[in-house]
């Protein structure tokens, strides 16, 4: 199995997540600079916006980097579904002088079905691609691939994480519960055996011929310290880096980070459709009041709606509706420059790891 | 901080966690004997049956072992949940041909209310006590203390382990979301942070000063070394230790480990009254069944229920009605006798650990 650190190119088995709308083509430079890989994810704009995101990142590194997309079945509009989350989110748009949209939009493409997104990774040629939610095609694996694009694929389980390996990725993102933002599941509707990180990385590192890269919950060297035991060959973290300067958190999103809510995050599909770790805020409350036993749409369908009330509220000084995403290890979140992150990670990794040699040479 | 190894007298930092109606004194004694930490657990047995249990415990080995009880607050019983409980669990009994018991008892005392059990103890001195669902006055603490014993509390956020730090225990047990078998919350009722083995190792080393033993989801040297990398100064394993020949389990339990349905353990409080993670069987399909929307009467009222339906089945040749608690880690489990497990444990760890010296001297 080929280390893929050397693969990639890059020297400590470090990863900034991909995290839509909070990470940037600043954060990912930085990252990349430090030595480790930055990530940007463009599964919530179109690929003219992803094109500068993409020549940002350039811009600001020559080092290998990450664009991540979304690869999920796209929505089923059903109305009567729409029609009764806008009722019972009606409500809440009142409390803050607003009214719901008149219906909601499924507000991203899957990358399964954005030609122009593809396009574009053939012709930028970004040293990276992952996916989450899902696979695309195999022909469009095989082009990536033909165009020299190391590909990723998020997983929560063994069949999963089999599957991207028929498909012909070159790494597997094994994702635990405790990660914070979406859960990479492919179907939302199927079962979810909420595997820690502990036991999916293991697992994985057993049974599947492919490097794995452990996420979910690790927060400092110590942590990258530990899925490198477990068998991963890098580990990806997220919240550790929202409170960084190069993000682009709002101030209530960084208060809830380092509140005392940290302690309790929560696993929701109110927001956007599909279950994504949050931590506790007025839109996570509303599970037990207003949308208590209501079905929420498919994403992203439901996120058009989550997002009119985060901008509802927030123009009334109210920022606890928006998506303030982190993972389980939230307490231990540090507000460092990326940079400095970085190298505060790699130093408390070698000194848990006791100077083994674990860095690219 | 003293060196929790070094303070037990124990070579090795792994501890075979206590299983009530699993583990048995064999079992602890033979992993006494390979130098980790045996443990039995007591809180199903009333002090007569655990005087037997700790007196076949030092006939095998004499090396410390650990003798585990249950803190739960005594179950408050309602007698219209407990009839409605009876009510949805007859039409299960039926296809047994069997009927539910007339009433349900509080099967087991809690320690915090056991005086014959504090007694045992306090004459019997076993090395190492530990407790689990909370913790017992302050005054039972000092006195087993006085006793020389070393003292061991669950935790499964922070907030519960520093109650247990000011109760004045000398080391926590981290007890992971991945943990097989009941889940060590003080509270049942309160919201559940549900934290991965990662964060809430990571979290308690850092804001405790206590010795960490850290458990769930562990499952061979991999994951000790992955979580003494985290901060913790032992590891706890249990369903590693579930498919031993010294391990009470049944065949229909054994066969459920090793089986398909061991990627998909399930948390559920529909066994016992209070949540654990078991193997995917016909007792916890019943959520979806006769038991969908019925809530549970408390622990471990319930468990009378519970165990009083798994015997109806299997004398009709059905065992998928037990207790077939089982970590996320299931999936990786072996049949090894428990020596042999404890020395792969040890080889395989200090491989992790590069042979970092880890060992008690």
């Amino acid at each position: 199995m080929d280390s893929l650190m050397k693969r990639i190119g890059i020297q400590l088995p470090i990863i900034q997540a991909p995290m839509a709308g909070t990470s940037t083509p600043a954060m990912a430079a930085a990252v990349s600079n430090a030595g480790a890989l930055g990530s940007i994810a463009v599964g919530a704009v179109d690929a003219t916006a992803a094109r500068a995101m993409i020549g940002a990142v350039r811009s600001g590194t020559s080092a290998p980097f990450n664009v991540n997309v979304f690869c999920h079945a796209p929505a089923k509009a059903e109305a009567a579904r729409a029609r009764d989350w806008l009722a019972a989110l009606g409500h809440v748009f009142a409390r803050y002088g607003a009214e719901p949209p008149g219906d909601l939009r499924e507000i991203y493409a899957s990358f399964v079905a954005d030609e122009a997104m593809l396009a574009l990774f053939l012709e930028t040629r970004p040293p990276v691609v992952s996916f989450h939610f899902g696979l695309p095609s195999g022909e469009t694996i095989g082009r990536l691939k033909a165009a020299g694009i190391v590909l990723f694929a998020s997983a929560t389980n063994l069949s999963e994480a089999e599957a991207a390996a028929r498909a012909g990725v070159d790494a597997i993102v094994a994702q635990g519960y405790e990660a914070g933002g979406h859960r990479g599941v492919f179907d939302p509707r199927a079962p979810d055996s909420q595997l820690g990180v502990m036991a999916l990385t293991r697992l994985l590192a057993g049974r599947i011929a492919l490097p794995v890269i452990a996420a979910g919950g690790i927060m400092d060297g110590a942590g990258i310290a530990a899925v490198l035991d477990l068998g991963a060959q890098a580990a990806q973290l997220g919240t550790a880096f929202v409170g960084c300067p190069e993000s682009s958190a709002d101030q209530a999103y960084r208060d809830a980070l380092f509140g005392p809510g940290a302690a309790m995050t929560e696993m929701t599909a109110l927001i956007s459709g599909r279950p994504a770790r949050c931590l506790p805020n007025r839109f996570t409350a509303l599970k037990d009041t207003e949308l208590k036993g209501v079905a929420a749409p498919d994403y992203p369908i439901a996120y058009d709606a989550g997002k009119a009330l985060a901008a509802a509220a927030r123009a009334k000084g109210e920022g606890g509706f928006g998506a303030q995403w982190a993972g389980q290890g939230a307490p231990l979140a540090r507000a460092l420059p990326a940079a400095e992150l970085v190298r505060a990670l790699r130093d408390e990794m070698l000194s848990a790891l006791g100077h083994r040699p674990v860095m690219a040479t």
